[in-house]
């Protein structure tokens, strides 16, 4: 089997080096099913493991073929071994979230063997409250296919008594799959959510690649704000950290309510505040806001800030985060503004323009090497911040229940921290992904954003 | 910081592959100090990662210089980072030994990143037992390095009361080191035998590349033996087996005593047994006999088979082990006569004929494509089994116990199983690294090993 892989693909691999492995992640919680004994992560590993026809596109990976004059090809690995890519893994004491972080920090942060299909799988078991983990990562060249995502899609049930779900490598019949309540929630399955969304979040679909060459000059406004020079825009290196942690929705739908303002506001303003007491504690707070990247979908509707909304069609918005305020309130009002502005200027560009910035936001590891743009226009935000919609109702994995889903994204040279927040069940679970040099203690963020949340609610009287 | 790299160690570097990595492992086990909290893994984790300055070997990686016409040369890593390298890991439930060989079997067949400096350690909690276990791995690039070994010798003490040693990587001042009780100590130390030797095992001295074009004609006497084809002796995967288990000299040594025959000669008897099982149970043994690569000091005592008397200089012997004999007593005389007469021809070669059949015999996976001879020699033995002697006392690293010190070592296509074993504190460790999917369930060697110790001991009446 040899295939042509695609440009945007190629360009993945390309842009990929050490201090920049382009696989996205995902971690996903579980408690145990019912009645589950002591050995159920090894069930589950086996599960996972044993699977009988494994699916084309995890099994292949690129290569240069002479044949085709030294492009990158996909060949199907001959000697495909599943327990290089399906692992079960196990936390040191205490088995805290910490060490659970300090895991998946470390995988997260070395390159995928490009001799063998870009994926792997830990199934871990050892958190001291019994939950039992999983850390999916997958090459951003290969979970671009649609392919990809509907296979990631089908793997969980809203079913608690639902067993014998194939694992997202298996190759099955379309009957096998659940059937969709609703075309919703389909497109926005807890799997795709925790992998597939924080891949759009740094996507670059192979239209703007074409696109952006026409394009790259025609100003935007929302291109030309100032975004100052920070510690998180600097060359990075291979190192990860990642920090997760969840709140429930109700607490920012009652700030919400009481302000004026989304949902996605709130989340904004969180990262806000928690990014002035972070960068502050290092002496590093620029005098003049962060400005942050916001992936929205092209279609979206004014309430609904989300790049979920199907395929690759997303915009971005530049948000002055108001990190220059020091009032909760304020910093709350002024993403509330520039969500708005950036919305309505959004709707006044064409969608070429349109492709173009959000091409520009989105990958600069790509596109400066792809189109030598370094210098040509500087970086135009800080950080990306981007909040995916994901399944309302509980789901399951053979009966096992899933607790959250925390999306692992890629830092980039010139942007070091990437937030990416999903919603499954209730509850808005933040992925921070960053390089661990470049930040240091980033997963004080997590307890700043706990800190914020609390101000907010407190700023908006509820 | 840029250094050419020695033709060996670029054989080693361009041999390798997907299907076979070119690092060598030592799995080791220890007890816990008295009085060691429950986070004793932690700490001793922390010790091996928290280390002021790194030695050169261990910063440095490969890399393609344009400078230098596209020739290989080691370069410092400039984003060296510790914690990619020094790892803290737990087994799954229930925490066996089996657990603990997969763990190692994993490692073991992952390839170091080339992009990284070339090694790795992890510290291993999670034995129901309570012991720690150390794997570290390092390429064969790396390893042959007269620095390497001083560096490795250096960080286990005979005292138990003994703290404060630094990790094998860290860069130290000479007067740290252990003073040596006696030169032999320090030359046998565990973490050589665990490492060093097996590398040793499979070792290409720079001497015999050159050597070898000369005399690869010179057809002798060891290498004209007849080695049947078998399942050993095929194309391998890139997958990875690791069995260890040790058993006390003082059993082999009776054996010995009782038959006239050399501790060496039961470890033989004992690969040549269990060898005999296992290719049955597969009904694939061969109607002759196997015939094993056993390397052997060249300037060794009659009395001593060992490759680790110092540097490089080994010779080979080829060994035919008798798996065609059903009687282990029968086995074990075979052993001990091929071994005689092999020492015998060993001893009336020249030294570049001796140089020549070790290199031969050592590194096929190198010298085919370096010297094209494929199809010019055909394989002369079927498997390697290397004994080395470790120290002969108890060992601690930072007041932790040595119980035991196992080598792995590094499988090639056509010879998809390779045993190391290694003497340590009145123990005979034995290390088995083979191709998971060429050889099938390689772990109930253990088993079968044992009951030839037994059956050896019936036969010898002791």
């Amino acid at each position: 089997m040899v295939n042509p892989i695609d440009p945007t693909a190629v360009a993945f691999l390309m842009a990929e080096n050490r201090r920049m492995p382009m696989h996205v992640g995902g971690l996903q919680l579980f408690r145990k099913p019912e009645g589950a004994g002591r050995s159920y992560a090894t069930e589950l590993y086996h599960q996972m493991r044993d699977v009988e026809t494994i699916a084309p596109l995890f099994l292949k990976h690129p290569k240069r073929s002479i044949r085709t004059g030294g492009q990158l090809v996909w060949v199907e690995d001959e000697q495909f071994d599943i327990e290089h890519h399906v692992r079960h893994s196990a936390l040191p004491k205490p088995g805290r979230v910490r060490e659970l972080l300090d895991l998946c920090s470390r995988l997260h942060g070395t390159r995928l063997a490009p001799e063998r299909p870009l994926w792997e799988a830990h199934v871990i078991e050892g958190l001291r409250d019994g939950r039992i983990a999983m850390y999916t990562k997958i090459h951003h060249a290969l979970v671009d296919g649609v392919s990809a995502m509907r296979l990631l899609q089908s793997v969980l049930s809203t079913d608690p008594d639902r067993r014998d779900m194939p694992a997202p490598w298996a190759l099955r019949p379309r009957a096998v799959q659940d059937p969709p309540a609703n075309a919703d929630e389909v497109t926005t399955s807890a799997l795709r959510t925790a992998l597939g969304i924080s891949a759009e979040a740094v996507g670059l679909p192979g239209a703007m690649v074409r696109t952006l060459r026409k394009s790259v000059r025609n100003e935007t406004s929302a291109l030309s704000l100032y975004a100052p020079r920070t510690i998180l825009n600097q060359t990075i290196t291979g190192s990860r950290r990642f920090a997760a942690q969840d709140w429930p929705i109700e607490r920012m739908r009652a700030i919400g309510k009481a302000t004026g303002t989304t949902i996605n506001d709130v989340v904004l303003a969180m990262c806000s505040g928690a990014m002035r007491t972070y960068l502050s504690e290092l002496d590093a707070l620029p005098d003049s806001t962060l400005v942050s990247m916001v992936p929205v979908g092209l279609n979206a509707k004014q309430s609904q800030l989300a790049s979920a909304d199907g395929g690759n069609a997303v915009g971005s918005i530049m948000v002055k985060l108001g990190t220059d305020l020091d009032d909760p309130a304020d910093r709350l009002s002024a993403v509330h503004t520039s969500m708005r502005d950036g919305k309505e200027a959004l709707s006044s560009m064409t969608p070429v323009q349109i492709l173009a910035m959000s091409a520009l936001g989105q990958a600069p590891a790509i596109l400066t090497p792809l189109l030598r743009m370094q210098g040509l226009v500087r970086p135009p935000y800080n950080l990306i911040i981007s909040n995916v919609p994901g399944p309302r109702t509980t789901h399951y994995l053979n009966g096992a229940q899933l607790l959250g889903t925390y999306p692992l994204s890629i830092p980039i040279d010139g942007m070091a921290l990437n937030i990416t927040c999903t919603s499954y069940d209730g509850h808005m679970c933040f992925g921070l992904t960053g390089c661990r040099r470049t930040l240091p203690h980033l997963q004080r963020l997590l307890s700043h954003l706990d800190d914020e949340l609390t101000a907010l609610e407190k700023a908006a009287g509820v």
